[in-house]
């Protein structure tokens, strides 16, 4: 039987309150077992490019990284926040690494465009090195991935948060069983954004469709479903949008098998 | 008989520009057997705050590290200077993990001030996970390690680079047969700062006092032959002061034995 592995995908605005980070780290100490987490922090980004000067084009909310906006993104994701995040959890007892997919050649992407339009130095996974993964995760090792990948040639590459934990999710499955969080700020996918409640506690493909088709589900939800539905394709055996305060609970938010 | 272990730490001054840093990882890759490097990068962290309206308050050239000045240290040295640094180790087919003391809880510090002067989020290394690290290094891995630790209640400290070199050092001497490098821009210690070849061959402890009390030594030079002299003390093997071009020819710079 293989063991249990958890991978939690935790959002930007999660990470960038004090309070919901400390709730996040704490609800995160109830979850038993195996874990990775992989972190976002667009707003800190966007923050600090606006004082550097720094502006980050976005192309349909993609952004276009040129080499300043790299750097940014490198400092921010894989600095400030990975390592806030490795200390906070440190200091809980869980044996945190923060890495990015260059660190141990974790992860190798190749460069992405979007169409015709050039997406400068944006990734897409190519592999994920379950072997170097499995065995931190293995030595009781928490990784705590920041969303950066690299070429092999020596370039950094950012890639897109809710896709890399999928990537990362279905390397894994062949060696887990892998559950994989998406936790964001809501209770899970909402039928009713106005309502916060109304959460869809199961979500079948068939119905998925459905919903997708009447436009009750917004596109911000599509890109984290489509990447949910491709983890399960793909021998993942669960994943669960739910928020921080739910992570003592996961029998709460929406659940995708 | 103990392994060889060779630290390197790298100054800023190598670090910050494309050409030093491009010949500083070639270099590397001559040296053989196991490595581990830290480095420094304080001129793009002055560059940084700059651009980001931080002002940088410095005692005795020991920054104040307030909440502010950590943020930028860590987007800067755990952020775009080690990634930067893991993905050109990488492309060279270097193992590199880029960490910081709070990464596997690696190094913690304690808050260190100078006399009555409250340093702020400044370390003073207090123990080193000698056991993690050799674990890492003799996996193969070349840890990168950047000038930061956490006191283990989830706070993050800045630590001044060549007295964590130092400390990493003594640590792992108990495991290996370690020779320090403190690389830099200069071909070792000069005996005449406007004479570049000047470079002092070997320095014994008698020496480095009377040269000290002549004042042919400087203050810069002083912190770090202190700490190369504490290495020796502590069962480091031998300390080199040399710059990246001598990497590959290691008889040559300053050797401390």
């Amino acid at each position: 039987m293989k063991e249990k592995l958890t991978i939690i995908k935790v959002s930007g605005k999660i990470i960038e309150k004090p309070e919901a980070l400390k709730l996040f780290i704490r609800k995160l100490s109830t979850v038993g077992g195996r874990k990775l987490v992989i972190h976002s922090g667009s707003n800190l980004a966007s923050m600090l490019a606006d004082r550097m000067g720094v502006r980050i084009t976005e192309i349909d909310s993609r952004p276009v990284v040129d080499d300043n906006t790299l750097n940014v993104l490198a400092m921010v994701y894989a600095g400030r926040v990975n390592k806030q995040l490795v200390a906070l959890l440190q200091a809980r007892k869980m044996n945190a690494l923060g890495v990015t997919g260059a660190d141990l050649n974790l992860i190798t992407s190749v460069k992405r465009g979007m169409g015709d339009t050039d997406l400068g130095h944006t990734g897409e996974v190519r592999s994920v090195n379950a072997i170097t993964l499995s065995k931190l995760i293995d030595a009781g090792v928490l990784p705590v991935i920041a969303p950066m990948s690299h070429d092999g040639k020596g370039g950094l590459l950012f890639n897109e948060t809710d896709a890399m934990a999928a990537e990362v999710a279905k390397a894994l499955a062949l060696r887990y069983d892998v559950t994989l969080i998406y936790c964001f700020e809501k209770k899970g996918v909402l039928l009713n954004p106005k309502d916060p409640d109304s959460v869809v506690a199961e979500l079948k493909r068939t119905r998925y469709k459905a919903l997708r088709e009447l436009e009750i589900i917004n596109d911000w939800f599509v890109n984290k479903l489509d990447n949910a539905f491709s983890a399960i394709d793909h021998g993942v055996k669960e994943v669960i949008i739910t928020n921080a305060a739910q992570l003592s609970h996961l029998e709460m938010g929406t659940h995708i098998k």
